[in-house]
């Protein structure tokens, strides 16, 4: 048995050539209050309204977004590898209260430096809060948008999985007896902290907000920028990212049980910003539309701007193996692996890869003690195998 | 160990004496386009807006709908009772890929009698297409209006739960050699189905079509008696009875596999509908709301018009052990529990527990064959345990 995830450097062919222009349409907004598909909604509403020749779903007419046919049918398919991404998440099943968190409550206690503590303080504070709204995220803005069905599927899977998430670090939160108030409170305190934040708000505001449907060029090019600043930075790169501090502190012994979290929780985002990706790639394709290159330097340099004001605070006082260097730069090196991965060029040419062990701890592979850990071999198939 | 899931026959006391009037207040909507709560906005988007003094959440503060408390924060909790249903449903954890389907295939093929056929065939198309419907509901339509998280992250397990009866189905399907594009369409075919589907969508439509926010007191009771209506009457009253035919089918060593996956169903429905009655009489509660006994009249009668059609045609011959008249008298008997439930008057006064088995189903005690089936005593707790 092998592992379900491959490793987390998968790299994508350019993007076809487009002759889409986001600035070709003009359609008036809706008066509705949401823009998204809501299912054959003159046909469902009138009762009278069946007919035995109305034929079944053609999948050729499915589309990620402004489809026309019935999304209340599931099959046929047409992007079956988002029903394989569905089938795959459901196999990477685990809670938070498989993993003993016995000798964290030692180490935090009693071993972490002032400032191994502030660091693991403030990674947690900002995971509870990124992860919180990476469900409302999910669940608000972009599942609505989705006009085939197998793709809403995956996405109310990561809905969850994202509340999966908050779970483990309130359960971590409780077990190390943190305060939570203080500490769910923390990002509306620490400026560097709510940075982040507040840019990932604002994309998702602006996609809330918009009365303009997706047939509206613009609000279409917005849409796609939100739902990719969300994959490839939000959890593909700051997430992607954010765990290492903690891994740091796990590579020297301390926090092995929060690291073990935190690793399941970096497979599924590993997977959440690899779909993402590949359902922008194929709105892209669909509706010929082709990303401004200057939204998209502004999305990177914007990301960079925040993760260094983060990765200053959280690293004011480096800590043994690991620096806000390290950390600024890796963040640029997964960021140009998501823009080659979206057949994009590298928006930071030249970024090395000063944290090589990070990819390996998205794959789980690591020294096991199967005394102070319990793996659950919950499904057939492979998944949660320990190497 | 016991299981964790009562019978489903709680009761609830009477709601509290109520002054609201769902008339006293005429805001003017608002003009965004969503109205749900999408977090502490001004503050959220702007970056320089924290504050060292900005106070953690107070729990008393949080309301289920209109709430001014900052949604990404989960703890402190003013609802404890939302977070045990979350911890409780992922104890529940199960895919279809557990159960066993082969004596299915021969008892599909071989044992049922065509008027078995008509009626498992139809049952399964009106489950197909309510349960994508459940998940739309759930995460487009209620979910953005609860204020606070511990409530968006129930819903946030129950839209994935959701999704995953739509994977049974469709492995049930797939495993039975059904043709997927008729079974999905079949509720566009046939106007007695369709009818039930109709009805949901139209109460899924007010409240997605609505840009009144929920401070308008019109508003808010139409999303109330929408959210009612999915709990009590879809999930609670139609689906709690529309796995009975099956059942009926299984009670005869028929179609076994099939009916362990829908109770595995039921549970989940039995959770869903006990949240949401919950949620309904907290909104009530808190918003100083009184239901319209005219519009609850009317949703009970419009819900046993379209039970009452559906049973006809899926039962228009009767099979060994049930009949339409049996299936309809315990849509009223399951009715009536719901209202209980909400502390209102019985729809149907005086209807008779006619399947006194059905309950027996929705705890899952029944017959265990371990050669055909496989349980995984996943978690600790107590979950999926077969007395
Ligand atoms: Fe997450
Ligand atoms: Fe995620
Ligand atoms: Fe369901
Ligand atoms: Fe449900």
């Amino acid at each position: 048995m092998k592992p379900t995830l491959k490793f987390d450097d998968w790299d994508q062919p350019a993007l076809p050539a487009s002759s889409g222009n986001r600035f070709g349409n003009t359609n008036e907004p809706r008066t509705v209050a949401r823009s998204g598909p809501i299912a054959d909604a003159d046909n469902a509403i009138n009762t009278v309204g069946t007919n035995s020749s109305l034929p079944p779903v053609d999948a050729e007419q499915k589309r990620v977004v402004n489809g026309q046919t019935d999304i209340n049918q599931l099959a046929p398919f047409k992007y079956p590898w988002a029903w394989s991404f569905f089938l795959n998440a459901n196999r990477n099943h685990w809670t938070p209260l498989e993993i003993s968190m016995a000798q964290d409550v030692h180490d935090y206690q009693h071993k972490l430096t002032p400032a191994e503590r502030h660091v693991f303080e403030n990674v947690l504070a900002y995971l509870t809060t990124s992860d919180i709204l990476a469900m409302r995220n999910i669940g608000l803005a972009v599942m609505e948008k989705m006009s085939a069905p197998e793709l809403q599927i995956y996405q109310a899977r990561q809905v969850y999985e994202e509340a999966l998430h908050t779970w483990t670090y309130q359960h971590c939160i409780e077990t190390l007896g943190i305060d939570q108030r203080e500490i769910y409170n923390r990002y509306r305190v620490v400026p560097e902290i709510h940075g982040k934040i507040a840019l990932a708000n604002r994309r998702l505001h602006g996609v809330l907000q918009s009365a303009r449907p997706l047939t509206d060029r613009d609000a279409l090019h917005e849409f796609a920028m939100a739902y990719l600043f969300f994959a490839a930075v939000f959890e593909g790169s700051w997430f992607y990212n954010g765990f290492s501090p903690v891994f740091a502190l796990q590579r020297r012994g301390l926090m092995k049980g929060t690291a073990e979290q935190l690793q399941y929780i970096m497979r599924d985002e590993v997977l959440h910003c690899a779909f993402g990706i590949r359902v922008v790639r194929q709105l892209l394709d669909e509706e010929n539309l082709t990303l401004d290159p200057q939204a998209l330097r502004q999305m990177w340099d914007e990301a960079e701007a925040a993760e260094t004001a983060y990765a200053g605070y959280i690293l004011r006082d480096p800590i043994l193996g690991y620096n806000a260097g390290l950390h600024i730069e890796q963040f640029r090196f997964v960021a140009n692996r998501r823009a080659r991965q979206l057949g994009l060029s590298e928006p930071f040419s030249g970024a090395e890869n000063v944290l090589p062990w990070l990819d390996e701890q998205a794959n789980l592979r690591k020294e096991k003690n199967f005394f102070e850990t319990r793996v659950t071999e919950y499904q057939t198939g492979g998944a949660l195998v320990w190497e």
